[in-house]
């Protein structure tokens, strides 16, 4: 069984919006063993939106369609793919009643030409949107399934789990399983030559390595008639690989390192205070993405001048002074006074230069990152040359929480400078 | 002339990465004129990649590829785009000494693999990677121009814009140039409604919707011989449409509200500190993205505690007890205690219930947001039902920076409830 992809928008085309619908539809097939061959993108034209609807017709068993189901008038995908499917839209009052509602609870009132949005294929199944306006439908016609969601991500991905997933279940034979063993530390090529050969040898399970920012990861997959096989096939590769690369290898299966080291915080029982100046709040702002947080994140300063670190946070004038706010010791001291002031077990903090312009005496890049506990304090110097203000944050970020992983994991906390 | 990008990584295909560079591809054609009618993704697989090439080659004046140039034995693109159109890939000895240069400079061992990324295209132009370790390059054949970008985005943007956008620039003769009017406040159907007429009519230039993640925005697209011909084509709608839906319409080419805000703090010459507790640190990391953030942001306290928000920020123990953390009262508070305390002209707070639990008194996605000036403090309350974690987090830094932008621009900062 294959599935096409088939985007539709000209904000895509025009580079306005980012795919990640087309990513969250791929990974809810990849689940059922469903293999994607091909994901097409067209503009809210007309002519070719039905050309890619009907080669994906000859060539895949399942048509998804993101975008286009709105109220606007460029909104065509019902039109064009019914008509492909020699299919009439009719006016849906169940839907009709469900939009009127909406906005009567909302006590807007519903301009006439959010009606289109009601208008469905005849004898389709309709998706109920729950999260939006734009019902999203499917139907099986010509020996293909399609399925038509909105684009708005916030709509089309909890559609995808609650509406589409349910239509899944019944079809599939085989499946596809996934697990990754997540990394930080070490590159993706470097990763990849100690695993070339196997990755040339082994068939089932596979594996592929990646690279995403600022790590990096060996996914290994099986395929399989059920979950407990496909389960068997990749467990002793995850553990194989898992300890060829520790202590790089932190996690299987962790969405990045920042949830990673704070599901470990809270299992641990201890608690966490952060002081940010180059980060401006961005650690704080990810260990409170996490569920739970507020068990184990008590809080912290953005101490971003001079003057806020000292008279706010305690860092000794003297040092800041002589040493500058982007040094080895003003971090030490703000991880160890924010510990205190917070009452916390672990203090972090993270000073550096993110640019663009300098201070006259460090580099654009430098960063100092520092992690206090009860008796010792941990300082890492980053340097990370040409990089965009945003990235040098995030990097720094990176490894505040890779620090604090490894802290909780026993593991050496500072690395070899060379290496980062 | 129209382009066709061809993105090739079977990562993308199982929706474990984002399309970013396809979107990053676009922006800069369209920019030029260049239409993009179709975007196409296959996995590294050399019979799906090559049908991909051969397609587009009939129907495209230009090809731009993404991905599958590393090191790794599943980068095939070079290997596949140079076959069909009938070239040799050749060792290039400058790319090569390089590439061992870059390896030598970290102190890092290079793995014999990584050689294969300076294999190229015979005759080809060699497009410098100075952001990563694959070359990028370029060649022209049988009536095309092809492009091969490498996949990582902090490759491929830098790429873009610093090497591609030179052989651009001598390829041009009419330009798309566009400009969008971004609103904070109003639904994308809702404003689509009032533009209907104009958009149905209007030929050059047009006028498009876009919903934005909490936003929307109108894109007004005009096709010329030179810049000025389509900037004097825009500016009379931009002007129309900004007063038509004011105080909505916040900015003309803004990034965001919160670049925006910021930019317009930063003009200002006042100073602001934010009290984070539902967002963690979000508004403060926001703020300080923006270039020259400095010298307008002084910082703030993550208060994720009741603890914390009393004995560090000094918000009245008798308050929190009286009317719990999620409260107006609390939220003003906080935001003239962080004013004080910082010595800021504006003090900015967030409180609220993020979920997934709740506190038994306030359901998930209750938050107030505070703005605290001389003689002044303003409220919103916001309510954001069914909506997760990060998403309610983004919500109310969104308000905050509203408040903010409102403030700065004389306009009512607090907003009627219902239309929220």
């Amino acid at each position: 069984m294959n599935a096409e992809i088939i985007s539709v928008g000209t904000e895509l085309l025009l580079g306005e919006t980012i795919n990640t619908d087309a990513a969250a539809v791929a990974q809810l097939l990849s689940e059922y063993g469903i293999n994607v061959y091909w994901q097409t993108v067209v503009g809210d034209n007309r002519v070719r939106l039905e050309h890619a609807v009907n080669v994906a017709k000859e060539r895949s068993d399942i048509i998804i369609t993101t975008g286009g189901l709105g109220p606007t008038c460029d909104d065509l995908t019902k039109e064009v793919v019914a008509e492909a499917f020699g299919k009439k839209l009719v006016l849906n009052e169940a839907e009709e009643a469900r939009l009127r509602g909406l906005y009567a609870e909302r006590h807007t009132y519903m301009t006439e030409n959010h009606l289109q949005q009601v208008y469905l294929p005849e004898g389709c199944t309709v998706l109920v949107n729950d999260w939006g306006t734009a019902p999203a439908c499917a139907f099986e016609a010509e020996g293909c399934l399609v399925i038509m969601l909105p684009g708005p991500p916030l709509e089309c991905g909890p559609l995808l789990e609650h509406r589409v997933r349910p239509l899944l279940d019944a079809r599939s034979d085989s499946l596809i399983l996934s697990h990754n063993v997540r990394m930080f530390g070490i590159g993706e090529g470097t990763m990849e030559y100690y695993l070339r050969d196997l990755m040339n040898e082994m068939t089932n399970p596979t594996l592929a390595p990646y690279a995403k920012e600022g790590e990096c990861l060996v996914r290994i997959t099986a395929k399989a008639a059920t979950k407990d096989e496909a389960e068997a096939l990749i467990a002793p590769w995850v553990e194989k690989i898992s300890r060829q690369f520790a202590p790089f290898a932190y996690s299987v299966d962790a969405e990045n390192i920042e949830d990673y080291a704070m599901r470990r915080l809270i299992a641990s029982g201890k608690t966490a205070a952060v002081a940010e100046s180059i980060t401006g709040g961005l650690v704080g702002d990810q260990m409170t993405n996490t569920p739970g947080a507020s068990s184990a994140f008590l809080g912290g300063m953005i101490v971003y001048t001079d003057e806020i670190k000292n008279r706010l946070l305690g860092v000794d004038a003297d040092v800041l002074r002589e040493h500058g706010a982007v040094s080895r010791e003003v971090a030490v001291q703000m991880a160890e006074r924010v510990r205190e002031k917070f009452g916390a077990d672990i203090g972090i903090s993270l000073t550096g230069l993110a640019g663009p312009g300098d201070d006259g005496v460090h580099t654009v890049g430098t960063v100092f990152v520092a992690l206090a506990v009860e008796g010792a304090t941990y300082v890492r110097r980053l340097y990370k040359d040409k990089w965009g203000r945003e990235r040098i944050k995030h990097a720094a970020a990176n490894h505040a929480f890779d620090m604090l992983r490894r802290y909780l994991d026993d593991l050496p906390v500072e690395i070899d400078e060379e290496n980062q």
